[in-house]
């Protein structure tokens, strides 16, 4: 399934997207994509529905993030052996992990603000993992059982702020807007080998990432189990994977994000986000 | 006033503590301290009720922390230029900033538990500041606006997760229980001056911290404007400011928490917190 949420920033509603490419209604059924509902359970609820008895949503409304009530946004960082090389950093004998503030999270083609003070804005297209139930302490074979779906990320960076302004990185991850996610949650079930995806980000339609998840240096449920060591993982809770290569800071020479400009990415099943870079 | 928030975990009531130290029950007035109830219009319907009016709670409930809903839980790292010195670094020329998982947060006498693997727990106590309002890009002299009051920290930290294990603290510092607040939000009427406060930390009845907020590098409404630069901070998002000198990483020789031990803490004003060390 690929649920959804749509209507204005706050008061998104609950939807899925049928086969034939509509929004379809479902706050008859849900009060939203959250908690309980990305539980198997709740998912097999949804599931049992049929999609062309939920009412059509007509016109093209605004999508909201996909999924509501994360209280964790997770990050793992140079995930990707290409990438690390690209940044100037090995490969990390672990996995690198970083929190971005929860509200950063915004809409898969809501305008991303440029911080004040901004000038190294980046992209980084990620895949990324939507906890579905509480995992604490779980092995890498139980791990992706905790998974509900996958949902396209851009894990959007201010670098000076990451790298210049004090040591940790939070600072340059958690600006308003910058964690746009969706278009859809995609349920596991849909995704065949989730380490088999293609992934793409182009800035002005000119592509700067090209990469694949088979490339991934700790794969999902390795990330899943990991980071279940180190804290208790809940439903809603979004780890980010990682990006491959193509970032604006590997650029020669460094290119960053400008007002006006707009980016596209996707991922292989999980759909495409549209942003347009404005001023905060 | 002191606000607080009773019962089993996950089923709090929202409460106050009248003059008395009774606790009196505040859920026909608001849902839950959280949200909107941490605004200065909400504060100030809590404060025109009559304490004396309110249920009187018997029995000496367990006190669950004494907010809701709180989606952002930044600390900042080194902020008292004797902890910088003791840890063996310069105090930094700006605040250092990393987030702890809100999955971390527990009550302020619920034990603590040591994570499998860790031969390195460690103490921290530390004033919070409670966000009441959202707050984006304000300057230092409007911060304290958007404040609704202080509470207790005991920011726990497994110092080899922090830093042996990949380079960013999150990892250290967000295992379940290692988040104790409360015993009360105080709101900001009732701290004279927060940076004239003293803090102490004891383990088995030795004491181990002292301090006062008068010797933070940055103190309070800094910290609230310099963190909206980066990141939008809501009602509910808590600030954990930094701890003085006399953690365990500081001793001679570094001295962990082990299975049995008792950590008491308390600042003036906010109340006192106790816990008992288990293993996860």
């Amino acid at each position: 399934m690929k649920l959804l949420r749509y209507g204005a920033p706050g008061a998104e509603r609950p939807g899925l997207m049928d086969d034939a490419g509509q929004i379809r209604d479902l706050s008859a059924h849900i009060p939203d994509i959250e908690g309980e509902a990305l539980s198997p359970e709740g998912l097999a609820r949804i599931a049992a529905l049929t999609a062309e008895d939920l009412p059509l949503v007509e016109g093209q409304p605004r999508l909201g993030p996909p999924i509501a009530g994360t209280r964790k946004f997770l990050c793992v960082g140079l995930n990707y052996a290409d990438h690390a090389r690209e940044t100037g950093k090995e490969p990390p004998p672990e996995p690198v992990l970083f929190a971005k503030a929860v509200s950063a999270i915004s809409g898969p083609h809501d305008d991303v603000e440029i911080p004040r003070g901004s000038d190294r804005t980046d992209w980084e297209v990620e895949l990324g993992i939507v906890i579905g139930t509480r995992a604490k302490y779980v092995a890498e074979a139980d791990a992706l059982e905790h998974v509900a779906g996958y949902l396209l990320v851009n894990d959007v960076s201010e670098r000076r702020f990451q790298s210049e302004r004090g040591g940790q990185w939070t600072k340059g991850k958690s600006h308003d807007t910058f964690g746009p996610i969706g278009p859809w949650l995609v349920t596991r079930d849909e995704i065949a080998d989730v380490q088999a995806l293609d992934l793409w980000l182009d800035v002005d339609g000119e592509r700067r990432q090209t990469g694949n998840t088979r490339t991934m240096i700790f794969g999902v449920a390795h990330l899943v189990s990991y980071i279940s060591q180190f804290m208790t993982l809940e439903p809603g809770d979004i780890i980010a994977t990682g990006t491959p290569p193509g970032v604006g800071l590997g650029m020669k020479p460094p290119t960053f994000l400008r007002e006006g400009q707009v980016v596209t990415l996707g991922a292989a099943g999980l759909g495409v986000q549209r942003q347009r870079m404005v001023l905060a």
